[in-house]
């Protein structure tokens, strides 16, 4: 029997659709709610539909399902995950497998507040957080914190583009004409993200991929190169397992060399922006989850590829003319 | 003879060195500082060389066009295109074609308030701008101007990343922290980018591609349409024979829909960002390059290409273990 996959929310992640079409026995279907989200054109079927947030769009994802006897479906952006999540019995009801973690934990995951909760209780290392800047400048005058930070909006992906704030005016500035915000402590040390496979059967963690940032642009990484660690490894399957992760998620880290301690500073409950460098790698999520789709365990492969391989991003483009976009 | 071509400061522009070993009738050549810029890699040859700013930078690049027998010589980065315009001579004197617009227009057009006032004085319409808070607040106070504006460096690119600023407390954090800031007015309207020609030999505009931005990501173009306008192909052409442009520029524009007008905001002397928009539309720059470079003149073909051909960009990336890497 065929195993087809069904990715939502595409948009340009041309990559991730490209390896599924090169690993899956089976089709992959994409969907997005634009018909100029470029990933679509590279699967085998491209769905335009509905907004996340449009009171159809779960019917009419499952209608897909059906329609296209799709075995697993997972998406690609951060608010979807919790749709996705939250519904899990309307997937496996007609067989399709949803993978994505918990409910509980996407949400956990996707508030930078809540994480840092969960993460201080677990003791693992973590930026402070400070949900106001009254207790921000608490902690300032107690001499526990000082500028630069980090402001970021407490849920959801970075819209405002400032990062590191040097100055009380830029701080208020930033409170005044923005809703939403957090401070987070400036982290000094080299940032690292690694991509991580828990297994869907089995629960165990069975892949990590450790690159080193050697560039960011826009949020994402844009330059980086392999590496490892084995203290990490462990810490980290300690923590997915514990937490209870499943499928692909992506980690950010940074290590800070006086301590030798590793920080967790993030988790996308997905496959991150930088999973390209996984596979280019032979470090194969897709395959993973063809087995786990077809009831196989995936064997334990953490640290299975080569150190010191770098990975470069550049623009590609899909040109079209308008009578060929999907409909 | 072959036509060989040097590629300065090549970055992640893979698709132009890639462009440019489909058209030329002889060897790309392509430099970089970095060993990790992937577009070198897409060259007939790699050369790591010097920062813009060493000393000895201009030496290299003069023993590279020697040693490779180049014909012409152009850069990918703001910063480089004044440095090679001042030194045209040392280039000439070997052979070498520099592929860029005079000094002084290089930096005019890289100076956000010289190029307002060029603009002006030529009645062109463009975005008011202000180079102090001081003469932003009183001509806001007299009823001229008001939020949101843009804050941009008056030299350079966008590395501060707000845009958008929409509140005195923004604005004054942001002269607080950064230096060398301007204020720009708001432009309501659509935004276009154009790709201009302006033959090498006789000084006319011979090609322009016009593009409705659709949208923007870290200040680059991500998703765009082909469109056209006469009326704007005229006043362009004329505007960039009458200043004296030469070679590839890049224009940023914005139409009012209310006045009919459409105001020139920025030129980038240069191959801009979204030009493999323009040659997936079969507006063919290395083409008229190589025929200047040949002593050919290039026939006018303004406005020859096909409305209605979206662009979407997505990443690609280059994976390269460390031995392998540019010396």
């Amino acid at each position: 029997m065929s195993t087809n996959i069904l990715i939502l929310s595409a948009g340009t992640r041309n990559k991730v659709v490209q390896y599924f079409k090169r690993e899956m026995a089976g089709r992959v279907i994409a969907t997005d709610c634009s018909n100029l989200g470029p990933a679509v054109y590279d699967a085998d079927k491209a769905y335009v539909v509905p907004r996340i947030d449009d009171p159809g769009y779960l019917d009419e994802i499952i209608s897909i399902c059906k329609k296209e006897n799709i075995s697993g479906v997972f998406s690609l952006i951060d608010p979807e995950l919790s749709l996705i999540a939250r519904h899990a019995d309307k997937f496996t009801d007609i067989g399709v497998t949803p993978i994505v973690s918990s409910y509980e934990l996407c949400e956990t995951s996707l508030d930078k507040f809540k994480m840092f909760d969960m993460l201080s209780k677990l003791g693992i290392p973590t930026p402070k957080c400070y949900p106001s800047i009254d207790i921000f400048e608490a902690s300032r005058e107690a001499g526990e914190v000082g500028f630069p930070v980090f402001v970021k909006p407490q849920k959801g992906s970075a819209s405002i583009n400032i990062n590191e704030v040097r100055s009380k005016e830029m701080l208020t500035a930033l409170f005044h004409d923005y809703e939403g915000l957090m401070i987070q402590e400036y982290m000094d040390g080299q940032e690292y993200g690694a991509d991580v496979y828990i297994d869907m059967i089995s629960g165990k963690c069975t892949s990590i991929f450790l690159k080193k940032k050697i560039k960011m642009r826009a949020g994402e990484t844009d330059k980086s190169v392999s590496t490892r660690s084995e203290n990490l490894f462990k810490q980290l399957a300690t923590f997915v397992e514990t937490v209870g992760y499943r499928g692909m998620i992506d980690v950010d880290l940074f290590y800070n060399e006086e301590q030798d301690t590793w920080y967790l500073s993030e988790v996308n409950p997905r496959f991150g922006g930088g999973y390209p460098h996984a596979y280019e790698c032979g470090v194969n999520f897709p395959k993973f989850i063809m087995n786990n789709l077809q009831g196989k365990e995936n064997p334990v492969s953490i640290g299975d590829y080569r150190d010191g391989i770098f990975m470069m991003k550049y623009n590609e483009l899909k040109v079209m003319p308008q009578e060929n976009l999907a409909k």
